[in-house]
Parts: C-alpha cells; structure tokens; sequence
C-alpha cells in the first residue's frame, strides 16, 4: 500500500469541489471565505455503502441517504456544513430539495445522491441558500487536488485541519486507489460520533460487499474515536466505487478482498485519528492502547474507557501522569479484570515511562513524565496478563478551549 | 419530617470530630488549618449497612470497611482526606492500622469502624500521621453542632461546601432523628461516583433491613447524579443506626418502614443535590426531569444521559439554550422512543421556556432564555407521550475552573 497525495479526486473518474452559499449566514456574521457546500462526483455509476449514527434521534439527511443507498448504487453526495438539518422544522422537505438540486444540476436522479449535513441542530435550513448555490458548486467541479481539499474545507465546522487522505494498492495488476475527507470535531464518540466521512475508490467491487466491509471497518476506526462521548445525529460515512481502475471485481473472500480491507481499515483509521486529535479545543492526540487481554473486545471496553474519561482527559491537559484515573477508567469500564495483573505505560516520542505495575504505583521521574506527556501525541499503554488481544481507542485531552467553544456554539 | 440544624451529632448517642493531621503535607504545601482526619462514634452498639463503589478496582478501605460491616454491626466511622490508599503501596495494611488507631483510642475493636479514604490515587497513605493524630481527634470528639460541622468539613477534598443535614420524624411516638455528612465533588457518577457519606440515626431498626433499605434509596439518590461520569474506587455510604430513640425497632414493612424509608431518602436527595451543585468547578445544580415515560428505568436512562452530556454541560455553563444537545443525548441514552413525541422545556427560578414540542425546535425569547439559564438551578424538563414514569437526575455544568482543577490535581 502506498499512501499518495490528493484526496477524494485520486481515484480515477471522480470530481469535487467545495463553495460558499451562505448557510453559516443564519446564524453567525456572514463569513463569505467560509465554504459550507461541497459535492463529490462519479463519472460514472457506483457501487455504494454507508454507515449511519444509531442515535434514537435521526436527522433527516441521515434517513434519506439510507434510503438511496439501498439499492447499494449511487453516483455522489452533496454536503452542507453548518445546518445540521436534524429536529428542524421541513427537515425531510429539505433534505429532499439538497438531492433534487443535485439532481437538476448533474441531469442526474435525487436517489443518486447521499445527502450529508452537519452543524447546528433544530434550525431550518435555508435550502434558498443552497438551491442558489448548486449550480456554481457544479460548475466548480473538477478532478484536482485541489478541487478535493475544496470539499475538504466546505465540510468543516468547528474542525481546525482539513482532513484528506488517499492510498493505492496493486490488486490484479492494476492499480487502485482509494481516498478519502472526514469532518468531525465535538459530538464525537464511538457509534459515529458527529462525524461526515466521504470515501471514493475506482475499485471494482460488489456493492453488498462492499457493505458489509464498511461496516466491519467502522467498527474497528470511526467507532473507536471519542472526542466527548456525545453520539450525534447526523454521523455518516458513505463509500462510492466506481470499477474504473479495471482490477477484477472483488465479489467475495481472497486475497483481493484482504488487501482492499486493509487499505480502506487504514484510510479510515487515519481519518478518524485526525478527527481525534482535532476534536474540539484539543491540544494532544490521546491513544489508549490496551494488550495483554482475554479478548478484543474486553481489550476495547477499556481503551475507550480510558480515552473517554474526563478525568484522565484533563490530566493528559495538564501534563500530569495521574495513571490513578487510568486505573479508575478501565475499572469502571465493566470488562473484568484482576486489578494486581494492571501494567501502566505512559509513551511519546519524548520517552517512556512505567507509572504502575501489578496494579500499585512505581516511582518516576516527574520530570520525564512532564516531557513525556506535553508531546503532541500520547499513548496510554495498558498491559495486561489474561491473554493476547489487543485494541486501540484515540482521544483527545479536554482544554478550556472546548469549554469555550461549546459554552456558546450557537452565538 | 421536619428539617432540623445539625448533622450527624444530632441524633441521640452520636459524637464526632475533624481535626489537622497532616495527611495532605504529603503532596501539596502544609495547610495546618485544613482539616483531614474525621471520626463518628456511637455510643452505644449500632445497625450497620453500607454501599460501596462498583468499580472492579477498589481501594483497600472499601474492602476492609464491607468486611467489617457484614455482620451489620458497627460503632463508628475513621475517615481520612487527602489520600485515597487506593492502589496504593501497603493499601491493606495502612487501612486496618487506621482502624487499630481508631479502637485503641476507644478501647473498641478494630472491626467496630468502618474506614473511608478520598484523595490522591497511588500513594502510600502517610499511616504515622494519622496514628500520631488519632488520640487528638478522639479527645476532639463532642456530640455538639460544631463537631459535625468540623467533621463535615475534614472529609473535604476539592469539595467548596460542607454538606451536611438533620431531619426528624415521629415513629410510635417518639421522634426519631437521622443526620448525614458527605463529600463529592471529582469523579461523580452513578454508581456512586466518587463520594463518601456518613449517616447517623437513632433509629431502633434491623440490620440487614437497613442494609436492603439503604442500597434501594442509595440507588435513587447518590446513583443519580454525575460530574464527570467517572466511578471513583473509594466511594462508601455507611450508616450507623443505635437504636437510642427508644421506637419500636423496625423489623419488615409497615408504616414506620415507609416513613424512615422516606426520611432516609430526602437526607440521601439532598446529599446528593449537594455534592452535584458542588462538583468540581460547578457554577450550577442541572436537574433534568424526565416525564410520562413508559417505565422509571427509561426516564432514569434518559436523564443521567442529560445530566452526563459534557455538550449540554458547556451549553448551561454558557446560558445557551441549546436543546438539539438535550435531544441528542436521550437519542443515544440507550432508551427507545419515538422523537416526534418530545417536548423539551428550561426551566429556573427566572421563569419558564418552551423549546422544543414534538421534537421540533419552536421559537423562543433568547433573552428569556439567557436569564433563565443564569440561575444557580436550572431544570431541564423532558417529556413523552409513552406513559406515567418520571425521574430526575442531577449533574452541574461543565466550566473552565473543572479544567483547571483536574488538569492539575497531584501538584
């Protein structure tokens, strides 16, 4: 696998852009350089996945775009970015109108289109808005970098970094890619927390296959991240694959399957670290990393534990090797353990430092410890004795800045 | 009921003290004048019961204090401030010494205390400290209003209020007085988040029916709140019941059951609204009340969601009526419903907003909404259309003073 540069544009056959048409305008000062509308384009028809938040509360966007990707076939999305479109009053009507404007721009159906929308909750969307702005947004497309770090930009909220990211594997001599942009930041947590992820491939693949891939790789990425344990109502990530790298279609297990799984878990696990590490107000990407146990998902009913607590978030803040509310966390956690068989590491390119072992605390340099912890990338290493499954959950620490930006989003 | 000054002193029978003894100089600057060692005595034989902490790691007091309450008898209460001796170097052994401190002092026996520690995590308990200052605090010991309130005050960690309270009620015509001290503050959560509450009665009452009672009304107050969603490794309840109001001892259910029942639960209630009120950096109690649900187990599943919610805890702190957060967090609570049937309401002090009817969002005042949310209690009112349950939950905002205080706690 080789990991290139480009984002959604890389594999062959697919356009992006990303535009300004106002919809931040409802609700904040009118911010004319912000982008708030994006498309991703096939040249041609795809196969289609995605996965959708399992909050109780829906938004319309999510609902609609679950029914067009029935038929495992779709050829774009369009996303909006700053109107969540969820508990809003009109909120299917709208949702209905984003594909019908999508539709009327490319000659295209509504139902070839996954419809994503992330921002505010309970507002109407100000579909006039968009409506006016899909003709430019089409207009604007194209199959550069740079047209794909456009739509990367116009899905942002409160995100401070783009999020993009594409590979290729060889599968059958021929050469596909896969890429992809992400959006994320607060309302993060493992379920799909409020995250937007559009994936294009030129892979040629079933399109139930590629379902049930999805979902298994969403488990093992998006669903381990947690910025502040909220799950929202707009979580989507969607997969288009359009065939036209020429490989033999992958209809079922093999080698080919193995080696575009892996290269779609590792273009997901990076999109979800990123949206760790930028999770709202965050200074440090937190990884709990948890070996040693009985099975993977004890292993991972503890790392989220771990990167979830708000205690241990805080501390990671303050550079301050409080492993006591590790221990607290994956205590809590409800998987069983004996406490005597906890090993604690805490890691960074800075150094290593033990801070527990056989469940008591062990003298440290606090010094090193302060080192350790202020690099931009921490793992919380947890080791146990029960067995051999091991399992990875990100974080990020909790700041005044997140307090600050989610006291007053609305305003 | 009547609710009367005084603490756990004004019950008949009951002494306490809280004193310096330099538990704390072990890992901060000395404060002579903060109190860290407390102690309750009966004076007489007491019903015993107690709830402890769920986590699977628990400190070496917990387990010694379970111990020595099973026979449900017990004389007194040792606690300490300041260190938690969990998971800590000779955790077993620091925890029966302070109980061999507190017999030798008496001329009782080591498993007539019950022990309670809160503090730091991982460090050797300072044992001589509290040895040395054992007999002081046992010649501290008056059944005065004072020495509640010295009590009160020793148990403090991060805590900025004392809480403390004395009720009585009429059983067979005599009155009967339950009086209750606590601390809070990190670590709040169901399940009973990191806290420790000692109650004192005079009540005559059997000792395994106080146990069942206590772990009913624990299970409907102290496991209703959350700070931080952290369960700590030390919280205990433990009351003391001696017998000394002269009523008939309540042996099964009847009426005098019901109404120490109920006596005991609003001394639990209002523990618990305080410890939430008073959580770390808290600037205000969020009561959230969900009603006309199918069964009290969803409402109480909807509600802690709310009161856990660290989007809607910033959204309080901020006077930001921000009721797309609240829907969002019952939509994950885990509880089924429908969302069209959601009404959502603040209210305080300051009046009363409706802001969300069939799980749309509906016009409302801003500046009403401001002066709502900026009283010291705001009540977040839930309801469906799915039944009669109702329960409420209680937490506090989320502000830049929790940051501070956790970023850098061992410091």
């Amino acid at each position: 696998m080789n990991i290139i540069t480009g984002g959604v544009t890389a594999p062959k056959g697919f356009q992006a852009a990303g535009i300004h048409c106002g919809i931040k305008d409802n609700f904040t000062t009118p911010q004319p350089d912000k982008k708030d509308l994006a498309m991703i384009l096939s040249s041609v028809p795809c196969a289609a996945a995605g996965t959708y938040t399992r909050n109780v509360v829906k938004a319309d966007p999510v609902i609609l775009t679950k029914e067009h990707l029935a038929d495992h076939q779709a050829r774009g999305i369009i996303f909006d970015s700053g109107n969540a479109n969820a508990c809003a009053p009109k909120g299917r009507e709208n949702a209905q109108r984003m594909a019908q404007a999508a539709a009327a721009a490319t000659g295209l159906r509504p139902q070839d289109f996954a419809v994503c929308s992330t921002g505010i909750i309970g507002v109407e969307l100000n579909i006039q808005a968009i409506e006016k702005g899909v003709p430019s947004l089409v207009a604007a497309l194209a199959d550069t970098p740079q047209a794909s770090l456009d739509a990367a930009h116009a899905i942002l909220t409160t995100d401070l970094k783009v999020k993009e990211i594409a590979v290729t594997v060889e599968l059958g001599g021929k050469t596909v890619t896969i890429g992809a942009i992400a959006k994320g930041s607060g309302m993060i947590h493992p379920n799909m927390g409020t995250m937007l992820c559009g994936i294009t491939t030129d892979c040629a693949i079933d399109g139930a296959l590629l379902q049930d891939m999805l979902r298994q790789v969403v488990t093992k990425t998006f669903n381990r991240i947690t910025v502040d344990g909220d799950t929202s109502t707009n979580d989507t990530c969607v997969v288009l694959a359009n065939g036209l790298a020429g490989n033999p279609a992958i209809t079922g297990p093999g080698e080919d399957y193995d080696i575009f799984f892996a290269a779609l878990r590792h273009v997901c696990e990076y999109e979800a670290k990123m949206i760790a590490s930028d999770g709202e107000g965050a200074g440090r990407l937190i990884t709990c990393t948890v070996m040693g146990a009985e099975t993977e998902e004890q292993a991972e009913q503890m790392a989220k534990a771990v990167v979830r607590s708000p205690l241990v978030k805080c501390a990671v803040f303050g550079t301050d090797a409080n492993w006591g509310r590790v221990l607290c966390a994956i205590g809590y956690s409800g998987a069983q353990f004996d406490p005597k068989d906890v090993e604690v590491k805490f890691l960074s390119r800075a150094g290593e430092l033990l801070v527990c072992a056989g469940g008591q605390g062990v003298a440290f340099d606090e010094a090193l410890a302060k080192r350790v912890l202020s690099e931009d990338e921490v793992v919380i290493q947890v080791t146990l004795t029960s067995g051999s499954a091991t399992c990875s959950c990100w974080g990020c620490d909790l700041t005044y800045d997140y307090v600050k930006i989610n006291g007053d989003y609305r305003s």
